[in-house]
């Protein structure tokens, strides 16, 4: 169960308004890799959890945190699109052109839809959708997708933080950012806990017999572009970072099986090549 | 450019027909971490690689070699849709009462819109769509997303291998099994290249400057869960795995702003609140 | 069935072309509250309706009608795209640089994809889907959605009023503003219909036996956020409007049941958290 | 911000496992009306509310709460899965028949996506996506909205809580119906009281000014569906409930306006029929 | 603008329920293929038309038509769907097994979300969306499109045909087949006129300069999948259909371009690789 | 099994940066008509054909053949963005007032998702999606799905080339123009061949018997829009296409069934209007 605190994690207040970099913004809040797909992915992660305490209870706490981010950067877009021009011939517009560039630019839904306030979606006005989310039930597969996360995310937001000069903005982003590096961290971290305490290690999933797959293709690097220049990788030799297998090269790869010979179609579901 | 063998990479052959696990094996093909993403996904972070070449040389040789991935699913589909019982008054359903639950289960638009082939749908039925696929240009973010793909991606193939005991099947998933080895393996060690070749390290992006970042914030672990287990992990205490600060635990978080207040609506976008 | 008679429903003739304001105007035509939606939605609950005749027919007439504001909207926008500018070096664009802004606004597959067509889709270029659509069965909790659509619909409409100058434009939204009032009103005695005829009533549905709802937390005002300003309200004392209870504030709400323990993963799948 | 309690606001645990009713389930967590759309639409229009604080306070605490019923749900639904049937050669199925037409009919992303955990998807498998939530900046139209979604919420609770028999899972439904019942009259008292409050009344928007709009059409039915039984139905008689007006029944509706000429196409463009 | 008859285009009366077969009948309702896209799709292109009047009559014409085929469709599936089961232990499940299997294969969103009505989605339950559309304003284009609905339509319906053995069913798919023969031959005749008229032909758009384009590729069969099975084709030799040129075929294609040079990365934007 | 080749199908290098139209071009590549569509389908159809071996092969040749065309798009798309503006402080922007324009109509996601790279989406952004592909197993209902994915390709290629000016832009758009006009030709003879080898022919699917459609209906123009213009097309009189019937005018079409009386809903369900 939750509670809610009026207060703010980190103040979201930017000198100005800016309804095109409120658009923008959007991107970190209802993007792929925006607060609304972390927030979700890691309470339904915790929620599916059947690993010890700790590790539940951990992503509770960073899924509730996240709730906080979606709130900031609700807050600031609001406060962003403050007295957006919403009609070309305001006289705001005539006296100051370089206001026709923002009314083109920013998001008509944040004036027709959501009257001046943030929406559930990303920087071209997609819909936040579940697909974004990855939630296994494998903490090991999981906690590598949240690294990816808080990469991905605070890339964008560092691309943001250049993308303006507003500092009350980047004060803001500056303090998602320093999350963000704490988050990888965290993840990092924990992807080290679980190896330390034996429950999950590469290749996920461990536990799969090794005699069950194919074990010689399981280090085989395949050069299906021409070019080597990929025979130079860490990738393409030595031991492999499992420490179960050696990477080898196929410069000249070939396909295993003949083509496949298909099967007359169904009349009774008219494909064509029934004999 | 590209160019096509019609030997498939490895036998996709099923023992016999099966249109239930047909659906299900979708899943891997055109769902979340199907191989259409990975293809796509690789394709994509090739495509707008600006690294060195052995980078781009090897994102477009995986990238490529995950088409005959989807290749060799779309066989297996359609020779597991072969002889598909397609209405509940065939004989066959009459004889074999199991059928029936077939026919609940089976996908039916693999009767109804694709004839008894392979669709670019995953396992209930959703297209499959470009929001799953993860490419920014910064190839340590790319990388991990690209671990994570191999991981979710083995996870969900491991979990089809012990959903069906059809041995034609489970050979080609050992095989699919194996590669997703050697894929986890090659994004680690890609990982390592790239941090050895000085191009990029936690956290991402590794060359936004550390103060301009909120530091104080950035190595506090916030407990915004009741309970304190989370004080347990490897998250917690010690160095963080970037070697940048040390983890700090917050065991009773507290806001750091006010709440906001709201500005009044624009009375001419009809919000409630204006004075 | 459907006849079609070409004459549309109001005139639909701006004075000018403005490809701007045609990107702005798909939001009512193909968005959330759109026209599209409020059409496919009446017709299908038409279509399930199993009430007396007065409902069902009211509700073909309405859905009908809808039908013919897609149609206007479809031709307003199209005279809209009129002459729009599609390339940036056009004369015309040279010589008055406020069509750059305009250009960068406009929706661009309204040049590549329908040549100056309306498309199915909103102001941001978001195919219509039929995920926005309410049709239940239940008239009373599909009126309510009813009222909901032609609320948001009319605010939206209103406010595309405020956003531009021309008057044909302004002329038809003064006419879709004006059915917009009628429908708002006609769901509403819609509504009271349904109650007088003894159909439906709050809560929906109002035949569950409220024996089985757990009803000593049916009328509690939960106040999860800090702060007792809510207390204040209608919703916290006195009778609830369907005068079967009396709302009870809960100042300092606590859940009702324990953590829950989860089981161990199940091996088969490869989860974590195996005991 | 947001803080985290482990406790269930209401306990969650059904007397045993039924892998097909989970998937049915997840409509009312993930689906159009499931309490991720209340969760995050209440939460949205609380960030976004300008109304004096009452209303603001009071949609945080509903929004804060709705998160604690997906959280419900969440658990329910993992422990309806515990020990699902995943292979059709399971000695379970084949000792129980009944279990084939589970396996035909669970969803089989529990298995394979989420490792027998619940999605952020709805009962057929389609993942949440934004487009669901209404949040415009006025109260009126989206308090509207939310007496719709606890209606239709509250209505599928209750067809879902006639498809099982199990006790456990009942009891969570008739709390979970309960809350709704509280949700919509604590909605309609919203509205009496933004009402009272003089902050919006019908037709929303109201503030928009009765003589801009086409009054002669403001309270008319058009009969756009032959036959007249919708003459007799309180929407085609007597004053509006707005007050304002006083309905027309327009039997015989025709176009208003002649059928539009359209201009010739643009040649750049290669539309056909150009001059 | 629309008149609604509530007579059927055509009866729609099933010999029985059968809640599985309305499941897989929302296919040519909601689908890419499904009634609801061609009455869409043709009404748009009639909005958009700016040929002569014959094209545009035409496209209203079968555009509304289409409409009662959606409308024919949506009775017979809630007639389907009457007295469907909906608790898998009802008296009549354990007494009929095979009702096991239709409830695991039926929709649960019939139940659940529509009240055993139709939806306006396809036979897996994903939404119709207006990304199925097309609609270009060229007329030639659109109607090659035109006939491809049809076609797949139609083909989609004749299987639906071979999955029942309902008399009533048959009946009415027997009338949309015949309709769909006819609206094949409808736009196949379309094209002839259009053509005949003068107004367009292959290649389209038919008046972009020939000079325009790269004409020695115009004509060139590229070899790109090995084996020359390809060359054995009409489209392999011989004058091209539109009378314009030869085809050639090039057994051994190569890329006409060296690979490209990526340019560094921008710093600001933090991709990997720049200098 | 694919290989790739570095080099390009054809040079795709523009004279200079074009961030807005970089964004427009998105359309053809992951728009409803771009290469994605066409890559994937074909080469779905390909997997699944059980046709003759010259039409499986030709399907591989040319859908490996769009892979080449995506790639060309990527490469080209990702150098329009070279150097592109992305904060509007930056003093190119203050110097060039025209690339305030820019800014606004450029895709923001171009900067903060991608880093100045292509991305699987069209050109307002929204993610490809597998429900623009057309793949049935009935070749000629597929083939014309092909020739109409290539004459909306090549009309949306011919209206980008007009909407620039850059030579080298228009370089790679008149080597695209002409591959769609070949393909174009290439589907209209593979039409032929069908037809010649017996295969299949109109209405599809050919081999569904006559006698089982309702013929009286199958010729039958229904006149549903008011007005008689569309009596004077060549769909209207005359031979069918087909050869198998003659064309009927039905100029005043009525509905040949009656209303259908709905039966009382579902109790158990609470649907409105149970007796």
């Amino acid at each position: 169960m939750f509670f809610h605190d009026k207060g703010l994690q980190y103040r979201a207040k930017p000198d100005r308004p800016d309804p095109l970099f409120a658009a923008k913004l959007q991107e970190v809040l209802g993007g792929q890799w925006g607060e609304m797909t972390v927030a979700i992915g890691y309470l339904f992660q915790g929620w599916n959890c059947r690993a010890p305490g700790k590790y539940r209870d951990m992503l509770m706490d960073i899924g509730t945190e996240e709730l906080a981010h979606v709130e900031m950067l609700a807050t600031m877009i609001a406060r962003l699109l403050e007295g957006a021009p919403i009609n070309m011939r305001d006289a705001a517009v005539a006296e100051h052109p370089a206001l026709a560039a923002v009314m083109g630019g920013m998001n008509p839904q944040h004036a027709i839809v959501s009257g001046l306030g943030a929406t559930p979606t990303n920087s071209v006005g997609v819909p936040w959708n579940a697909g974004y989310v990855g939630a296994s039930g494998n903490l090991l597969a999981d906690f590598r997708y949240n690294v990816t996360a808080e990469s991905q995310g605070r890339l964008q937001v560092c691309r943001l933080y250049n993308m303006t000069d507003d500092n009350g903005v980047r004060d803001m982003l500056s303090f998602m950012i320093a999350r963000d590096t704490m988050h990888q961290n965290q993840w990092l971290a924990a992807i080290e806990e679980l190896e330390a305490d034996g429950l999950e290690e590469t290749p996920v999933p461990s536990s799969f017999p090794q005699e069950l797959e194919r074990s010689e293709n399981a280090y085989q690097f395949w050069n299906c572009s021409a070019g080597t220049e990929s025979r130079e990788g860490r990738w393409a030799k030595g031991e492999a970072p499992d420490g179960k297998g050696t990477f080898e090269y196929v410069a000249e790869p070939r396909p295993l099986a003949d083509a496949p010979t298909p099967p007359p179609a169904d009349p009774r579901l008219y494909g064509t090549g029934g004999e």
